[in-house]
C-alpha cells in the first residue's frame, strides 16, 4: 500500500472494517469503485450514510424497522401469547425465515458481560416486563446462542422471570440438519446427547 | 429479504455491488454498519462519497493520484529511458510492488473489444505518442493479461509503435512461480514451453 496516494489508502482502511474483509478484498472494493460511474458510487456512499437514521430500531421490541414499530409489532395478526427473546435486531429476521414461530419479539440489544461493563441494565428489561403486561403472554422463548455470555444472559433472563407465571422455554442445541457425526465438536454432540427425545415425541 | 424494512433492502442491494458479495456477505455487511455508531457509518460512507475527486487520474500517465501528476511522474529518479503500458490504474501498483520496474508508466484505461464498442480511440495513444517525445525512450514494456481483448491491444500497440524506432517487449507468460504442474492449464503450459529460455541464460 505504499505507493497509494493517501485517500486511496483511507478509503481501503475504511473497506477493511467490514467483518472479514482484508486488505485484499479491501483493495479489490476500493478499485472497483474508483473504477465506476460518480453516480454509482454516490449511491453505494448515500444509503450507508444515512443507514442508522433510516433504519432505527423498533420502540416497541427493538428490531430494525422503517418505522415506529415494527412489521411484526404492528401485524395484528401474530400469535400474541408468545414472546421470543433474541439477543440482537438482525437475529429476529433470522428466526423469520425459518417461518417456525408466529409471535412477538423482544431485543435485548446486548447480553451480559462483566468484563466488558455490560451488566443486567443493558438488557432493557423494564420495557420487556412492561409488554408483557400488555399481552396475554403464556410463553417466553429464549432464543440466545450457547456461548459464555449467552449462557448467562439465559441463566439470568430465567432468574428475573421465574416468577412471572410464564412458561419459560430456551431453543434446542444439538446436532445442525444434515451434519455428519465426526465434524460435530464434543461441546455439541454432548447437548444433543442431553437433550436427546423418545422417539414417538419426535415424529408429528 | 422479504421481512427487511425497505431501506435496509437498498443498503443490501448497494453493498451486492462490490465484487465477489453476494447476499449473504452484504446482509453482514448491512447488519454490521448498523451496529456501529453513527460517526463510524459516516466515516465509511464519507471515504466511499468523494474518492472519485479525491483519487483523480494523474494527467500524464493514466493513474490514481491526489494530485496533479502522480508519485511515479514526479519522481527525477525513476529511469526515463523505460516505459511500462498497462491497461488499468491499478496494475500500475501491483507492478511497483515487484519492486522490478523503476521506469515510466502510461495507462491505456481501457483495452480493444470492438464488441463493446471500444476501439482503438479509446487507448489514450496520442497522450503516450507526446510522452514519448518527451523522454529518451528506449524501451516499451507491455505489461498486458494474455486474454482475447489484451492479446488483440497488445498486438495493436505492436503494429502502431514498431515505426517509432523504440524496443518493444511483452512481459512473459508462463508457469506462476510455486505452481505445481498438474493444475496448470495447458494454454499456460504452452506459452511456458514457447517462451523456454536456454539453462545458462536464467541463472544470474
Amino acid at each position: 500500500m505504499q505507493h497509494y496516494p493517501k485517500p486511496l489508502i483511507q478509503l481501503i482502511e475504511s473497506l477493511k472494517t467490514l467483518p472479514g474483509i482484508g486488505t485484499r478484498s479491501a483493495e479489490r472494493f476500493a478499485f472497483h469503485l474508483l473504477s465506476r460511474t460518480e453516480e454509482e458510487v454516490e449511491q453505494v456512499a448515500r444509503s450507508i450514510a444515512h443507514c442508522k437514521k433510516k433504519i432505527p430500531l423498533c420502540q416497541k421490541c427493538g428490531t430494525y424497522t422503517d418505522q415506529e414499530d415494527c412489521l411484526f409489532c404492528r401485524d395484528p395478526n401474530r400469535n400474541q401469547s408468545t414472546l421470543c427473546i433474541v439477543a440482537y435486531p438482525k437475529d429476529v429476521f433470522a428466526i423469520e425465515q425459518t417461518q417456525a414461530f408466529n409471535g412477538l419479539y423482544h431485543v435485548l440489544g446486548s447480553l451480559l458481560s462483566p468484563m466488558d461493563g455490560k451488566g443486567p441494565e443493558t438488557l432493557q428489561l423494564p420495557l420487556l416486563i412492561a409488554r408483557m403486561g400488555q399481552f396475554p403472554i403464556e410463553e417466553i422463548i429464549i432464543a440466545i446462542d450457547s456461548t459464555v455470555e449467552g449462557d448467562a444472559t439465559a441463566l439470568y433472563l430465567h432468574q428475573e422471570l421465574n416468577t412471572t407465571g410464564v412458561t419459560l422455554s430456551r431453543v434446542a442445541f444439538g446436532l445442525p440438519l444434515g451434519s455428519a457425526f465426526e465434524y460435530v465438536d464434543p461441546g455439541t454432540l454432548a447437548s444433543a446427547l442431553h437433550g436427546r427425545k423418545h422417539v414417538h415425541h419426535s415424529i408429528k
